[in-house]
C-alpha cells in the first residue's frame, strides 16, 4: 500500500505516530518559513506540515507542487497550534519527514470545491474531475448506500436476485426500443429492455416466487430535462399476493429506507383513488407536503351573467393561505405563469379575504360580496387568505390548477426538501383512448390486471376499465409503479385484442408469454422503483444527473469520451447493414 | 395473500393448527377412499390429503387435478400416519378443507423433477417450466447468495458499488464489440462494454479510491460451449494499492466466499509465476488438486540414438501415480488421446516402473534399464507408477503434457469437484507478439502496467517484458483477472505505439483517458471476476448455462422467445440504416 492510513482517520489519539499517507493536493499555503498542504481523499482531508526542521528534500518538493498534485507522505502526528474542529482530522497535522510525488497535474479546468467555478458543459467533458468534488461523490456514496439497504431488505423477506438478459426481444408496444444487430443471425436485431418485464412474469411462472433486481433499463425516446437513454430501476415481482399485499410490502421497504438513510419514521402511507387525486390536486401524483386542496365550484359561481364562468364544463379554485396581501404584479405574473404554453390555462380569478373579513374579487362586477363569502367558506378561507380560480373543461382545469397549486406551494415556501410525504395512488384507469390513432393504449402496461369488478365493462365500455394498478408518489413525484397482472391467458389474449393486435401479432410479439401462462401461471405482480429518482430525492436534487457517475447529455451523448461515434465499414460490413446518407 | 404458510414450512408445531396454502400440484396418487397431493413451491412440498370426511366440493376439485395445476388449499395440519422423513414436511399433512384452482395447466412438455425426461433444447424452448426444477432453481439461488456474499464483503472494505454506463464508445481494441445504432446521432454507434475497464479507471482518478460493481458485459464472439454473448463480472478496481495489495484483497474475497458458502476454510493460497505454471503444468491455469507435475528430461535422454528424442527441442514427463498396471489398450488410448486435433501432440513415450521396481519401457530398444531408471528417478516415481513422456518445440509439448495430465487426473478420480485448490498466477508477459498480423497485442490489455524493472526493456525487447498482471486460478479453471494499470500519460501513449497504434488513432480512442492522466492519476489496480464461472464451480456444474436464468444458445439465440428477429422498417429508417442481403 502506498498508505497506512487515509486523509480522513487521523485523530488526538494518533498524536506521536508515524503515518503515510497518500492523496491529491487541495490547497498550498505558503506562510513564509511554513508550508502548509491540505492532502485530500475519498474519507477527508489531512493537514500537512512542512518547515525549519524539515529537510530540504521534503522542503524542494513541497515548494513544486500544485493542484491536485498526487502525493505520498510520511510524517509524525502532531497536535495543531491553531485548530479547525469543522473538519474531523482538524486537532492535528502531520510533520513531514518524507514526500514522494507520484503524479504531477496539469492545472484543473475549474476547482474541485463544492461550489465550483465550472459550468455544467466543463464538468461534463471533465467529468472524472466532477466526481472528485465531495458534493458529487456524496451523492454516488448516497445511491450504493441505498442499493445496499435496498437489498438488504428484500432479501430478508425471500427476493431472490435474479439477473435477466440484456439482449432482449423486440417489441414495438411502449416506448422506443434502442436495437442490437445480430452479426450471428443476419437481418435480426436484439433490443435493450425498457424493463425486464416479461421476464419477471415468467420467473414468476416459473415459481421464483419473489424475484428482484437492481437493473438497468433503456429507452430510446428524445430526452427532457431529466431523462437518460439508460436509467436503473429498482425491479420487483412477487407470486400469490393482491394489490394491497405489494403496497403493504413496498411501503415497508420505503419505510426502511427512509429509517436507514434519514433516521425519519414515516407513519402515514395513505392510499388515494386515481379519481380523488384527479379532483383534489389535479393530478395523479399529487404533493402531500402541503394541503390547498382543490374545490371544485362550477355549482356556487354559475348563472351571474359571468361568461367565462357560464360556458365552462368545470369550475374550481384553491385557497393560498396567507396571501391576501399579494400585490397585483403578483397576481398577474400568476395569471402570466398558467397561461405559459406548457400549463394551457385560460385565465385566473381571484379574491382575497381581508384581514376584516371582508371579500373583494377580480369579478366584483358579477359577484356580490356575499357570492365571494360563498366561494370563501367553499375553500375553507380565512382573513388573509387568497382565492385563486380557474375554469375550462374538467380535463384541462384541473391540471392548470394543479400547476397553480404547486407554484403557491413553491412561493409560500411549503415544499421542504427535508420532509416527506409518500402515498399511493390505486385504481387508475385500465385504458387511454388515443384521439390520434383511434385506439386504446393501455394505461400501465398490457399485461396489467383490470379490477375482477370491472371485467364486465371490458365489453360495453372499456374507457371506465379500473387497472389493479398503482402508484408510489413521495412529494408530488412518481417513485414507482405496479400492477397486479394477468395470469389467465384467455385474459391476456382479450387485452391484446382491445389494445388493436391482430392475432397474429400478438402470437409473433408475445406469444411465449401466453403460452407460459398454459402450464400453470400463478397469480402474481409487482412493481418497479426509479432508482435514480429515488436517490436523487434523497439527495435532495431536482435531476437524476448528479447521481449517475457517467451521465448523458440531452441529445444522448458522453462529452467526455465523444460517444456515440462512427464505427468500421468492416464492423457495418459484418453486420450486413449499409448507412443511410442523413439529409 | 393467497396463502398464509409456504410448501415448506408445516412441522409438528403445526399440529391441529388452520393453514391456507398455494402452490403446483407436484403430483396426485388416488388411492381408493383417499386422494393425496404433494403441493409444490419454492420452499419446498406439503401433502394435502383428501378423505371420507371431505366435502362433495372438495373431491370434486380434487379429482380434476392435473400436474402444474395451481391451486389454493385450506386445511388442518394433522400428523401422518406414514411419514416421510426425507423431506422437511415429511411428518405432518393438510387435511383439505377448501380447495381452489387458481390456474389449470396442460401437462407440461417434460417432467418437473430433477431427473427430469426433457432433452437440452425443450428444456430451453420451456425455461419457464425448467426453472420449476429444484436442480436448476437452486443454482440460481446460489447465484443470488453469492452476489449477496461478494456485495457484503467489499461493502464491508469501503469499495463503493457505482454503475457504469451500458451505451459506451465502440474501440477497435479487445473482442468484437456489439453496437447500437444512435437515433439521436444519426450514422454514429454506442458500443456495449466487454468491461467498464475505462470507467473503472476513470473512476480512480475521480478518487473514488475503491469501486466495485457486478455487472453486465458483452462480447460479441463466436460461442463456444461455455461462453455467452452476454456474462456478469464482478468488477473491483483500488487505488493507492501495490500488486501484493490487490491479491490480498481478493484472496480475503475468495476466502470469505468460500466459508460463508461451503462452509471451507482455504488455508493455502500459493502464487506462481506464469513462467513456473507453464514449466510445471503446462498451461497459465494449473489444477492443484494433484501433483503429478511435469519434468523436463531433456537432459536425460539426448544421444541414444533416438530420433525422435534427439531431433525434439524439448523432452518433458509425468508420473501417473498407480497407474502401472494400464494395458497396451489403455495406453494406445492415451496416444490416440494427445494426438486429437485440439492437442495436437506428436507422439507418447510410456515406461513402467514394476512392483519390484524393474522398468519396462515403449522404447527399450534405445534406452537400458538404467537410462530408464533415471528417468523414474527424476520423475519421483515408485514402483506400480506410470511414466508418460511427450516430446517437440517446448511451446508445443507442454501444453500437450499438461492435456495428457489432466486426461490422467480425471482417470485416476484426482478431480474432486468438492475440493478447491486456488492460486495466483503472477507475471504474465505484458505482449503476445502475433506471427498472422506482425505486431504485438496486449496479453492482458493496454492498460497494464509492465514491470518496473523491465520497463528498459520496452525498446530494447518488447516480448521479454513481464506485466504486473494476474490471475485467479482455481482448481484449473481461471475465475478472475486484472492487472496493476499504467497510471502516467507518458507510459500509457508509448504502450499505444508499441501496439501499433497511430498517436492520431490512440488520441482518437483513448484520447479522454490519456487526457485524464494529465490531472493527478494515482496509482491504481484492479480485478475482475467471471462471476458465472465462480457460481458454476460452486454449484459443480461444467457449463455457466445452468447458472444463467434465461441463457442463450450457441447462435447467440434465446430459443424461448425466438429472438433476435426482424424489427420493422420504420425502425430502420429512424436510423438511417439499411440492410444489405445476405448471400
Amino acid at each position: 500500500m502506498y498508505r497506512n492510513h487515509t486523509c480522513g482517520e487521523i485523530r488526538m489519539e494518533n498524536n506521536g505516530q508515524e503515518v503515510l499517507l497518500a492523496g491529491w493536493v487541495q490547497r498550498v499555503r505558503n506562510l513564509g518559513g511554513m508550508t502548509f498542504i491540505d492532502l485530500r481523499d475519498r474519507y477527508g482531508l489531512t493537514q500537512l506540515v512542512v518547515d525549519d526542521q524539515s529537510t530540504n528534500e521534503v522542503k524542494n518538493v513541497a515548494s513544486g507542487l500544485g493542484r491536485e498534485y498526487v502525493v505520498q507522505a510520511r510524517g509524525v502526528v502532531r497536535e495543531r497550534s491553531s485548530k479547525n474542529l469543522k473538519i474531523a482530522t482538524g486537532e492535528v497535522e502531520l510533520h513531514i519527514s518524507e514526500l514522494n510525488v507520484l503524479n504531477s497535474a496539469a492545472t484543473p479546468p475549474f476547482t474541485i470545491q463544492d461550489d465550483t467555478d465550472g459550468g455544467d458543459e466543463l464538468r461534463m467533458k471533465y467529468r472524472y474531475l466532477d466526481l472528485r468534488r465531495e458534493a458529487v461523490r456524496k451523492n454516488l456514496e448516497l445511491r450504493a448506500k441505498m442499493a445496499h439497504v435496498v437489498r438488504n431488505y428484500l432479501g430478508s423477506k425471500d427476493f431472490i436476485e435474479t439477473e435477466t438478459p440484456v439482449l432482449i426481444k423486440s417489441t414495438p408496444e411502449g416506448a422506443r426500443d434502442f436495437v442490437v444487430p445480430s452479426r450471428m443471425n443476419p437481418n435480426q436485431f436484439y433490443a435493450l429492455p425498457q424493463s425486464p418485464q416479461l421476464f419477471k412474469q415468467l420467473l414468476m411462472v416459473a415459481g421464483f416466487d419473489r424475484y428482484y433486481q437492481i437493473v438497468k433499463c433503456f429507452r430510446d425516446e428524445d430526452l427532457r430535462a431529466d431523462r437518460q437513454p439508460e436509467f436503473t430501476q429498482i425491479d420487483c415481482e412477487m407470486s400469490y399476493v393482491h394489490q394491497e399485499d405489494v403496497l403493504n410490502m413496498f411501503e415497508g421497504l420505503t419505510k426502511h429506507i427512509f429509517k436507514e438513510l434519514k433516521g425519519i419514521d414515516i407513519i402515514d402511507f395513505p392510499r388515494m383513488t386515481f379519481a380523488d387525486a384527479f379532483e383534489k390536486y389535479g393530478n395523479d401524483k399529487p404533493d402531500l407536503r402541503f394541503g390547498m386542496m382543490i374545490h371544485e365550484m362550477t355549482d356556487l359561481v354559475k348563472g351571474k351573467e359571468f361568461k367565462l364562468f357560464d360556458e365552462a364544463e368545470y369550475i374550481g379554485g384553491i385557497c393560498a393561505t396567507g396571501c391576501g396581501e399579494y400585490t397585483r404584479k403578483q397576481l398577474d405574473a400568476l395569471t402570466e405563469y398558467i397561461k405559459k404554453s406548457q400549463i394551457g390555462g385560460s385565465g385566473l380569478i381571484y379574491a382575497k379575504v381581508n384581514s376584516d373579513g371582508t371579500v373583494k374579487s377580480s369579478v366584483d362586477k358579477f359577484y356580490s360580496s356575499e357570492d365571494v363569502q360563498k366561494w370563501a367558506a367553499r375553500l375553507e378561507a380565512k382573513p388573509g387568505d387568497l382565492l385563486l380560480v380557474t375554469f375550462g373543461t374538467k380535463e384541462r382545469a384541473l391540471p392548470v390548477i394543479s400547476a397553480l397549486r404547486l407554484e403557491m406551494g413553491r412561493q409560500c415556501g411549503l415544499m421542504d426538501k427535508e420532509i416527506f410525504k409518500p402515498l399511493w395512488v390505486v385504481d387508475f384507469p385500465l385504458l387511454e383512448w388515443s384521439e390520434e390513432t383511434q385506439r386504446f393504449f393501455a394505461m400501465h402496461h398490457p399485461f396489467t390486471s383490470p379490477k375482477p369488478e370491472d371485467i364486465a365493462l371490458l365489453d360495453s365500455d372499456p374507457g371506465k376499465v379500473r387497472a389493479n394498478a398503482y402508484d408510489l408518489v413521495i412529494n408530488g413525484v412518481e417513485i414507482g409503479g405496479g400492477s397486479v397482472r394477468i395470469f389467465d391467458s384467455a385474459l391476456q389474449a382479450k387485452m391484446f385484442k382491445i389494445l388493436g393486435f391482430t392475432k397474429e401479432a400478438a402470437e409473433d410479439q408475445f406469444g411465449f408469454l401466453m403460452n407460459a401462462f398454459k402450464f400453470g401461471a400463478p397469480p402474481h405482480a409487482g412493481i418497479a422503483f426509479g432508482f435514480d429518482r429515488l436517490v436523487s430525492m434523497f439527495a435532495g436534487l431536482d435531476s437524476i444527473r448528479d447521481v449517475i457517475a457517467f451521465p448523458k447529455n440531452n441529445s444522448g451523448r458522453d462529452v467526455m469520451n465523444d460517444s456515440p461515434s462512427p464505427i468500421a465499414q468492416t464492423q457495418l460490413d459484418e453486420l450486413y447493414l449499409k448507412m443511410v446518407k442523413t439529409e
